[in-house]
């Protein structure tokens, strides 16, 4: 099968594009310095991918991922870089329990040392606000965490810290202003105890000089708004759609907003201009190639990787013009 | 179970708000006067619902919806209200040939006139352009098109024009621009013949005046965007969360861009101020219930309904807080 014959909307990985991405990744954060986040791609058959290149250590953001990734053997050491209570707690501490994988969860509170502990989890990271809104706790908070975690028979394996406010970032002081994280969290690991710092992404990959392991997901597939602040990786995913309405002025796609993530806005149209995206159409302007005939197929550039991927059931996976894999998106839902 | 016991996150509909609004739209479009567009909630559950009031007749965004409505036994009339080419023309030649439903395509060229007489489509109708740069002919040409499907075998049973440019227009001129819209589409009818005007939506209900059938599929559900604008409506889904992490001046909730269409903007936290969405939270300042306990139970109500449920596996059917019954969205994808 050649890419143009694929049914659309058609999410298409550029394979070349992507083990690129992956050995520059690598060759600065090797084997399990590297914790592929598996929220950005929800892809047991790429994380596979990533485990044969010595990634054997993952991070995911839902409970859902961690059952997948451990029932496809891919449970080396997975993080839930996430706090859990409840109900999710206790199908996290499931997993842990059954052996299936080795499970670290983050917790940033009484309630949630508390419910990872309740659960059956047995190796927890004190996570860290270290400048980003969202979860993390005080750090002046972390050690009495990480007692709390110690009493109720949980090994502290180190620190989390995500310095997410840096990832789009692009100032003079990023540098500094990563470095200060690092600081904030690094104190932290002081009063914890453990070895383990777990923080950065794709934004900070080549200035966090902190993190024992790299958080990083994006950095494989990218999307139009990672690569204008970490252009060493190149946009390997793209959504292929079929121009179904031409008009003078403008054509029509049939890929809308249920195939695309539209928090960092519009994606780009390979070749035209986009003007909006409708349920299941896009609006684009004719490109330098002008009017296109109904049945062009037509690429588009994601903005946003992790809320496009989410929609769809597979991936194709592309060498040159031929399609020669297939990985399916089995991490969706929670 | 109670509601607030369902893992989250966790797409909720109030069916006592969700009857309301079938009822509120019935009086005005009863029976096949409406064609519900089942985009907005690609649920088969949800749609039985709407047919057991009556309404029989129904738009469809895409092959897989005609698919999942004629297995479903829910294929009297199915319209898909989209222009398609190449293998989903085949689809949905096929889902007509079966026998399985009533198939009625929307055509606005040469191209998508010719594959759906290909395809063993045997209706259509004239798609018009009546003021949204989207699908839609050119009005001048829609008398050559219909003449051009009759010569080809099939049968034109009208138009179809969306004033899709109008649904969320609030200015002194809205009822004189959707008459406008209407005037276009209905000089086209006389061109093409046949006795259908389908159009209008949730945001034109009580001012179109010139469809003999409405494509309105959000009102049942409703969301922030639409409420503001046809407030006869309720916002029945909500996206019920779990506060995961809480500090003195913010809580962060377990759903996020994964589970909320986010381009018309953020979601409004019920008791809360919406910070800002990240892939698997929202972080929230508090409100005026004050700092909320980890493990809460907290409502978002989404900003736009059609890309939020195409997240979601099911929605849970509460009637006040006792979920009644589950909707899974069946008919995601393409």
């Amino acid at each position: 099968v050649l890419v143009h014959e694929l049914p659309t909307p058609a999410l298409v990985v550029d394979l070349d594009r992507f083990d690129a991405n992956v050995a520059t990744m690598a060759a600065r954060w090797p084997g399990t310095r590297l914790r592929p986040h598996v929220k950005a791609f929800k892809s047991t058959a790429l994380a596979r991918r990533l485990h044969d290149a010595g990634h054997t250590a993952f991070c995911c953001a839902t409970v859902r991922e961690v059952e997948g990734m451990a029932a496809a053997g891919l449970g080396d050491d997975l993080l839930l870089a996430n706090e859990v209570v409840g109900p999710a707690a206790e199908r996290l501490g499931a997993v842990a329990r059954s052996g299936a994988a080795r499970v670290t969860a983050a917790v940033d509170s009484d309630a949630t040392v508390d419910a990872a502990a309740a659960a059956g989890i047995t190796e927890v990271l004190i996570d860290v606000d270290c400048g980003l809104p969202r979860c993390g706790c005080d750090p002046a908070d972390a050690g009495r965490l990480a007692d709390r975690a110690r009493r109720l028979g949980m090994a502290v394996r180190g620190v989390m810290g995500y310095e997410g406010h840096l990832m789009r970032a692009d100032g003079a002081t990023k540098q500094d202003d990563v470095a200060a994280a690092g600081a904030v969290v690094r104190a932290a690991l002081a009063e914890t105890g453990g070895d383990v710092v777990s923080g950065g992404g794709t934004g900070t990959w080549d200035l966090n000089d902190w993190a024992t392991e790299l958080q990083a997901g994006s950095y494989c597939l990218m999307d139009t708004e990672y690569v204008d602040h970490s252009p060493a990786f190149a946009t390997a995913l793209t959504l292929q759609a079929t121009v179904v309405s031409s008009r003078p002025a403008w054509g029509v796609l049939d890929a809308g907003l249920k195939a695309l993530g539209m928090d960092h806005g519009d994606p780009t149209v390979v070749g035209g201009d986009c003007w909006f995206v409708s349920d299941e159409h896009l609006t684009f302007g004719w490109g330098e190639a002008g009017r296109l005939a109904v049945g062009t197929p037509v690429r588009v550039v994601p903005a946003h990787v992790d809320p496009t991927v989410a929609y769809h059931e597979r991936m194709h996976v592309v060498r040159g013009e031929e399609v020669v894999d297939q990985w399916p998106v089995d991490l969706r839902g929670w």
